[in-house]
């Protein structure tokens, strides 16, 4: 991530890839006031064992593009909806709108926790346990719908025309 | 794709999965006119050994979130500009802002070789022939800048006041 | 709709139908984390007698549009402005703009009341006592207005140059 | 419509009614030229036994809610992208975003064709042959697109990786 | 104004006019909710001796612009940011984008003051007595920037290079 | 207007007010580019008889705001969507988002014929000869509407089910 | 600035002024409501020795643009998000899109603070004792990512798969 | 430039740089395909003498704000509208957004010939020669304004009302 402050938005990354037991490091990295150790880290993610970058970054957000661009490991973009960000339209369109040739894999603004389960994905589909565990996990997602569709709350206006439906 | 009218803007995605020698095959599968074919698809594309799932998609562009919510692969989401959308705006937005637990990997509007790339990064974290050829690949862009850097249409122009950089 | 957690945006829709005494159920489908369970609803909706279908959702929202691929019935769509919608545009465009072929008749931003009497609309154009009891709502629409045309705040800067309006 | 500028626009769903079998009339009402006339026309609609208006207009497109606002029918809006709309957004939003108690059934940008579709599920509804026609509209929909995933241009991309999906 | 919830955000039109001693009246007339009364009240506004109209409405604002359509008096409309607006956007588009013909005079979102001097500019282009009280107004403008122009909490940051300016 | 380029623009503008025979001048004041030239027009055109100033500008559109500011005259701001403009959004927030005291009556992007019958409106209210020629000219709208509501191409569709309509 | 309730959005701009020793004057200045000041401000800022302008203004903000058509120093403009500003876009696009001729140095939304290190920039180029001050502010910002980059809170998550990063 | 296909779009910042006399330097410099080229070419531009740093890129251009983070030198970023741009708000919204602490210049979209001016300004405060061109270049603008308010075909519309006007 760019900076300390970005840590509440990316927490749901860290708490995903935790849940879903997939190694990893966190690392303030910041394009614009540490340029050099952002090219330093790039360069070496790949030789160091690295399958997949998670950048996040608010305002004109270069982040994750140079870092693609350094790097021929997929990076995943999260588009951060900092304070100094006009309602997140600049973080979107500075991590999407990468020119042909240098890729980056963008997730929906503030999108932390999905930038975790992406990267779980990617390393899934080469790691068979893991891959259970995601299933297991989009399972537990209907569950809680499952679940909630027959809350106290939501009852008194169920079958009101005495027609019924389950699935 | 969403459509065979796609094919176009979704071409270089098939160019660059070729230039890179990676195995793929191409389907046209509609979220809203084939919604049942769209839901076989997804749920056989991992036990058919499938390693990620490029979809295009424009205006409400529903199929690469839903092929998400129906696999544990990676998704990666091509915006397609196409005649029914607003600017490219609706077809960004349906795909990129997927709610917590289903990500899709977002590329640029109508970035379907950046679509490319990203699959074959992902498996080229795995895979270390492809990985040196996305080096190459990435060695080839450089090139390409350095040799138009000395074209004769820019050559009036340079080192007027008596400096010189090389790099 | 697609969360419980969208009961109190989709409130009004409940409340405007038990109003105008149109019976209704009312259940948490997920387009994303039950697909199956949407296939299978929208599928069977029309057979079990519905005449109209609401759907509401938020951020890049696939269920109206969805289940208005699997069914033959109206879909009314209801844009939520949910915490992880960019101020609304992303729940509006993935909800308006259907390719051509499968409609959703889209309501206004948080538009739930709307909704119930868009549906009350379409099935009192061939219920003549739910006609009247729409036409009796619209008159009290006009009479709050009049009623409040006459409030003593307003008094005060009323008919300052003598002239005189009634209608 | 409100202007016979509109008509290229508004003919899909003219086509569309025809194909699908569903009586209507064409009027040209202008909401800013013809106030009266459209007072008229929407007052004496239910009477005249019309069960939907569809109304097209673009910029400050205030037909739709207007007849909505004078009737107890459901009123479909047609954004129209007309030479003064500043990319369709002003005529989106001025028929979307209905105030409490008048809804519009908003359709896609020139999305014509799906409001002539969505009039006739309004009536389908109720109408068990053109429900049947519906159906077999949705199934030619889908026919459309399986007859397309087996043009030649798309056949030297299938299978490359020998897998096999038949849906 | 369109409805008396408006009377917050158009209240500094009244205060305006009162300033400028300009006598005016206040109704409620929704464009929605009564529209035969909009049309009494706009058809019969140029004989009953008004001059111009103020007319606030927010989301897909139509008063403005049907009043515009039954008068020959010059409309000024005020987009108000209601709580069913996206964030005003609804209700300036729906408002400024009128077709050729009808005009509305339109102000800045919720810029009630301005409505209020602007009408008392129309009119002081014909009322010489009116025409000094906005002169005096525009100079009083002027005297409160000068004098918070010397306000004590900007004194220690001025002339830090010893530089003089007095105008 | 604050270039000759912008004259096809401002054309309709000259125009309406032929048509409806409002005396008038044109000018090429810059705000940019010859900003004395702007301070002396807008200071003196009260004084020289204007009534009402019609300013049509482009990009960081400035010439309607300041000329407001420096005369007490209503001015009317005709936003140009010029080459350098994006789309016609910074010419139209940059006239109509005036700051409380200056407000600047906007019309729609490319309003021109508008501003015209807009000033004409203003004037008219004093002027009952311009006023019927006003109320001529809102006539000739309605009847080229109802003149198009017979064209021969809208014949085939009109009165499919045997109902009638005239107004 | 345009307005003295400008001074909390402008102050980091003096405070970074002040913290790079770099001689500066405050001054309240409106386009609209001193537009006289505004000129005589403009037209004798390069004979009263200043170096560059910095102008704050938010809405329809026209302080840089014209400050800049009045001089020939180079002019920055920081859009202010004032209240009757529409989330900034008003700001930013009144004050960016300047027509070929007169530029201004648009900073971010708010970015008060860069408008005095952008100052600074332009002068330091010609005061070697300023660049080193910038220098060392630069190398501030970069250990200050250094120092939040050990932060006890982020250990947790650090080195997880034991690789090591350091640079 | 980040590709010499931007050629076109700056090229009138080399004209109107060669106009005033300022010399300069032309690279091809992207910071996505040629990152080291980039950093090395920023961090040693001030001390090859270098004053100010001109860079137009576009789509999500991290080039402007990447090359200001590593010079102390001001930097001015021109947003520029590209095939590959969404109606140019990724350029813009990518340039002008840069966080506290580094900033960037921005100049209106394809604004090159401003960021050649605004080059020169920044100069010619510290080059009196160059100021009085500076001067020059703004009384030609005035002039051609100046000589269009006199073409002929204005004539026909000038002085209608006999009233005069000349500044």
């Amino acid at each position: 991530m760019g900076s300390s402050s970005d840590l509440p938005v990316m927490q749901p990354a860290l708490d995903m890839l935790e849940q879903l037991q997939v190694p990893f490091e966190v690392h303030v990295v910041s394009a614009h006031r540490t340029p050099e150790r952002m090219v330093a880290y790039a360069q070496t993610a790949a030789e160091r064992g690295l399958k997949v970058i998670v950048a996040g970054a608010g305002g004109a957000a270069h982040l994750p593009g140079m870092v693609a661009s350094l790097t021929r490991l997929p990076v995943i973009g999260v588009p951060v909806k900092s304070s100094n960000s006009i309602d997140g339209w600049d973080s979107i369109l500075s991590i999407l709108q990468m020119p042909a040739g240098i890729p980056v894999a963008t997730v929906a603004l503030n999108g932390a926790a999905n930038a975790g389960i992406l990267a779980a994905r990617m390393i899934g589909a080469f790691d068979s346990a893991l891959a259970l565990r995601l299933e297991a996990y989009q399972n537990s997602l209907r569950q809680k719908v499952m679940d909630s569709a027959h809350l106290p709350e939501l009852k008194p206006y169920q079958f009101r025309n005495n027609s019924t439906f389950e699935a």
